[in-house]
């Protein structure tokens, strides 16, 4: 079942969003204790399409079902996300109890967010119900949805929730809302679609809390994360002819800003928004002697060669890497190579 | 007729959005030479406006019909809404020959974007057909339709299309899309309402060229933006017990940066996105020896009451005023005042 799901579900080249399989709601509403699942590091994303699935499917007796997270894994400003789904987190003994896992916005089963300490088996024969919109899904559910032209996870659920029927109070169009919201960038990527912008019209009447998302997720931020954001600017730099902006910050620097290697983020997007540069790299020493590459290719420039060259990988446009040393040293290794990259013809097509 | 459309269209109070007034469509359609008017220093949404308005009723024989736009109008980073737009601008000639005007987003005649060489009277007896969604609109207009419920004039432009059966290219959903997409701020201030999402929504599918716009309004600045930010960002300061954050640009940075005073425009966002705070202020010196204040109040404090101390004005929330000394004197002079305001007691209602 998983695979023929898999292969209906996995329309890359599909004009249009992919229908949900057949059977994937009966197999939500059947079960009677649920685990919900998202992916390591979770993002507002991750956890609006979590914490929604979580209060639609709550199981037997339940108003909200468990949720799988480790340790550590709440960021300090997704928080209230945390706090608005009044989501209890699975031990141990309710992984023993569950009858079923619903995971969401998550590639591959070695990146769910579960407890080493459980094991790879976790699931052991019990279903998981895999909802994604990542290309990349491993189909490693028994039943897999995974719609890739879908901007996000939280989109995905809510379609589910309407095809069910179930209610949408004001805290799950709020959940949804952030995770659409988030994962389309305030709806300004490509990802946009039409009916992102719907589902969030549709949110906003069952009582989304837009002001409130909307100031906690894009205008504010602790200190540190401000000192952060500040040294990134101070530290830019615009080389070879305009065509690259880098920024730096050395593991002393990053320490004195009040922040640590994990609140690093998407900060290369400080550089990145100079109008005139066609690369961006952020310089990150998390720990001493090693740098962080973040790269951005602009205007069609690949940065994914770049990336691999340094043993590194990632997307065409959006790439990155780690180097074994200081970040004096890396700059100087790496500037040089994306300027000669920039230089080289482009080959013909 | 001005008077009774005007008080069936400002229902401030009203639960929902204001209907379009009996009339208005026909007006629109029966212009011949009409002439679209925005107001002084216009915003994404003004131009979004505007232009999507110079489309859809372009007048007898042409395809887009004049715009109103005095010398230096055309703020960089928005130049290519009105490359998209190919619409002509209007000469005194112009002036001279129209048989209307359409001014969108502009709460009053005086506001309006007209050369001052054409007088106060460049209506002269000819119609004024006034379209916004500022409460403050003094419904200068002989048709004035006000909707303070619409979080842009661009979706009240959309709604007007529709209702008159225009046909929507993909340049007038971009110019919408822009126009809704900014002064929601990307769909997440409280204005935020499921019409405009849905609006929204609609122009996605009519082709509004969505990444584009949020690359170029989103994520892109001119290096002398970007320096001007790096500057504001430098030069923050969080006192009073953490309950201040203020920033400062002296008349010789600002001109080290590259910009000048007009590119001083939402900067106290920077400070202001530091969660802690109660107020945020950005100090900037346009003129040698004119020093402007931008405020800001978070969770209820009212800065409006500050801002009239110091002979200046705005809302509740979001005030200014320009005081006649260097930066220096005015922080020392402010944040005093600012530090009071905060340890007063609060008056019981």
């Amino acid at each position: 079942m998983s695979v023929a799901l898999a292969e209906r579900s996995r329309q890359a080249d599909a004009p249009g969003p992919t229908p949900i399989p057949d059977g994937l709601i009966d197999a939500l509403d059947t079960l009677q204790r649920p685990i919900v699942i998202g992916h390591v590091r979770p993002d507002a994303d991750c956890f609006g399409s979590m914490f929604a699935a979580a209060r639609s499917w709550p199981g037997k007796g339940r108003k909200v079902a468990h949720v799988a997270l480790r340790a550590g894994s709440i960021n300090r400003r997704l928080q209230f996300l945390f706090d608005w789904a009044a989501a209890p987190t699975a031990t141990a003994d309710d992984f023993q109890r569950a009858d079923g896992f619903i995971v969401v916005d998550t590639a591959k089963h070695s990146r769910c967010n579960v407890d080493a300490a459980l094991g790879e088996q976790w699931a052991g024969d019990r279903p998981i119900i895999n909802i994604d919109h990542h290309a990349s899904n491993t189909c490693f559910g028994r039943f897999d949805w995974i719609d890739a032209h879908a901007g996000s996870a939280a989109e995905l659920v809510y379609r589910l929730i309407r095809a069910a029927g179930r209610p949408i109070d004001d805290v799950v169009a709020s959940l949804l809302y952030a995770g659409i919201h988030s994962d389309t960038l305030g709806f300004s990527l490509p990802t946009t679609t039409a009916s992102a912008l719907e589902a969030a019209g549709d949110l906003v009447r069952c009582g989304a809390r837009v002001a409130e998302i909307g100031e906690r997720l894009c205008r504010s931020q602790s200190q540190a994360e401000f000192n952060l954001n500040r040294l990134i600017y101070g530290n830019t730099r615009v080389v070879a002819d305009d065509r690259i902006a880098y920024s730096t910050a050395n593991h002393d620097e990053i320490t004195r800003t009040g922040c640590s290697a994990a609140d690093v983020d998407d900060q290369v997007t400080i550089p990145r928004s100079i109008d005139s540069i066609k690369v961006a790299v952020l310089f990150t020493e998390g720990a001493p002697g090693k740098t962080r590459l973040n790269l951005r290719g602009e205007r069609g420039v690949n940065v994914l060669d770049i990336a691999l060259s340094l043993g590194g990988g990632g997307h065409r446009e959006s790439a990155g890497a780690i180097l074994d040393v200081g970040i004096d040293e890396a700059v100087k290794r790496v500037i040089p190579i994306i300027t000669a990259a920039l230089d080289a013809p482009v080959p013909k097509s």
